[in-house]
């Protein structure tokens, strides 16, 4: 059993460190078409602590590289447990030891389904740490039909209601929001009334790319400036060379592209 | 630097020490009055890699004490993401090096408010490996109000249809689905209509002890049996010893008390 559990441990240790390799290999590459890195935490949690340490060290290699590092995790609990996100997200941690800094990320993800007091305590957090914080709002998939589309009997659907609670807790800073929102490019007839229920909060706008969404659909986001909307690209960008070429040009000419796309429309 | 560096990781790996010492000291007081227990995530995250080491710790040890684990996590995202969370979770991710195994939870939570389709994933990725999923249903903090409780154009509320997704997606095993609801115990005026809606779904009914739920208000949740509801109470059995006695046996009076009120409802 003891040789099992080091082996196993070791396969945790040596995937979690091509990851950080394969993390630091795409920042190098497409740093300069990009404004931000957005980890996704469950594919570093797969991999146990060795997972969590690889997404430190990413978070780690895109500063150095001067990005911004969104934390999406989606995150949503009662007001203890908000703040204990907001500490490992954004924050630190006080103990007996010493302080323990947490990620250091610049913004995070958060789910709106608990409501105002959820939302208010991750804000606060990121407020105090000098971060954002991007709700979900109108998601990118398929299943946002489900709930977030559904009618009210007060008038509107339930992702309006959540746009007014976004727009509620955000403090203005220069022009823009300091809580954002998370707007599927794959729906991009909703981004027009999504603007206006949030006229100053930045729109994280994934669904580009492997899930169908254009970027020259996406004007309405941009209208308060380039600031105001963030086009994020997973896939598209990291398996960009299986479309032809070597995996660093690639990624870094796809990620040139959709810049290029974003800018024109916010110009 | 390098000394800070060493200074602040030697923080984290000795509070996260200190925090799986004390959650095993809390299960193996009160192990023999419960059934499960129920990490929040956030509280090991935010102490890094070693927290997440912490967290793993705990989970053996709760098995260990012949304890279910529930990973309190109220995870959800697309597709993709939330089939990593299944891996992180319950499952495992093969890896050039040798599969990764998760945390091996028995169960985890999940969030509705992104639709059937991030649910199903996460549902799959329990059944497949013989564990359960918890979603987010009707909740027990104040801000459930804000998007649960609104009342929808073609009737009934948020939470009516979100009760009506988990009723779908469960798979009835033994006379209980595999796929529960998390149903606070603040607001029991609910759980008749939500039993109602969800017949065959064990409820988890966070809310007793510090959020003001009291287990003789939960009679309907048992309806189908004693499996069919499980109490977590965290601050009020880990806090107990602070009306008195020592922590061990407090947790475990506390414990004990909470599971005698449940079982009589259920008898």
């Amino acid at each position: 059993v003891a040789s099992e559990a080091v082996g196993a441990s070791g396969a945790a240790e040596r995937a979690a460190a091509a990851v950080a390799a394969h993390c630091r290999a795409v920042i190098d590459a497409a740093a300069e078409a990009c404004v931000a890195v957005k980890p996704q935490l469950a594919c570093f949690e797969r991999l146990g602590a060795p997972g969590w340490r690889a997404l430190a060290e990413t978070c780690d290699a895109a500063r150095e590289a001067g990005l911004l590092v969104l934390a999406d995790g989606k995150r949503g609990d009662i007001d203890v447990s908000a703040a204990a996100y907001g500490q490992a997200l954004v924050g630190s941690t006080a103990t007996p030891f010493g302080d323990v800094e947490g990620l250091g990320a610049d913004a995070f993800t958060a789910n709106p389904y608990m409501g105002a007091d959820t939302l208010g305590v991750m804000a606060n957090a990121a407020r105090s740490a000098g971060a954002g914080l991007f709700v979900l709002v109108r998601t990118s998939n398929p299943g946002a039909a489900d709930i977030e589309d559904l009618a009210l009997a007060g008038g509107g659907v339930v992702w309006e209601r959540v746009a007014r609670l976004v727009a509620e807790i955000g403090g203005v800073r220069e022009g823009l929001s300091d809580i954002g929102a998370v707007v599927g490019a794959t729906a991009p007839e909703h981004i027009p009334r999504l603007r206006e229920l949030m006229p100053g909060a930045p729109f994280l706008l994934p669904g580009v790319g492997a899930q169908g969404g254009r970027v020259e659909e996406l004007a309405a986001a941009f209208a308060p400036g380039r600031a105001a909307g963030l086009v994020t690209a997973s896939r598209s960008i990291v398996q960009a060379h299986e479309s032809g070429g070597e995996p660093g040009p690639a990624a870094r000419a796809e990620a040139e592209r959709l810049r290029a796309q974003a800018w024109a429309l916010a110009s």
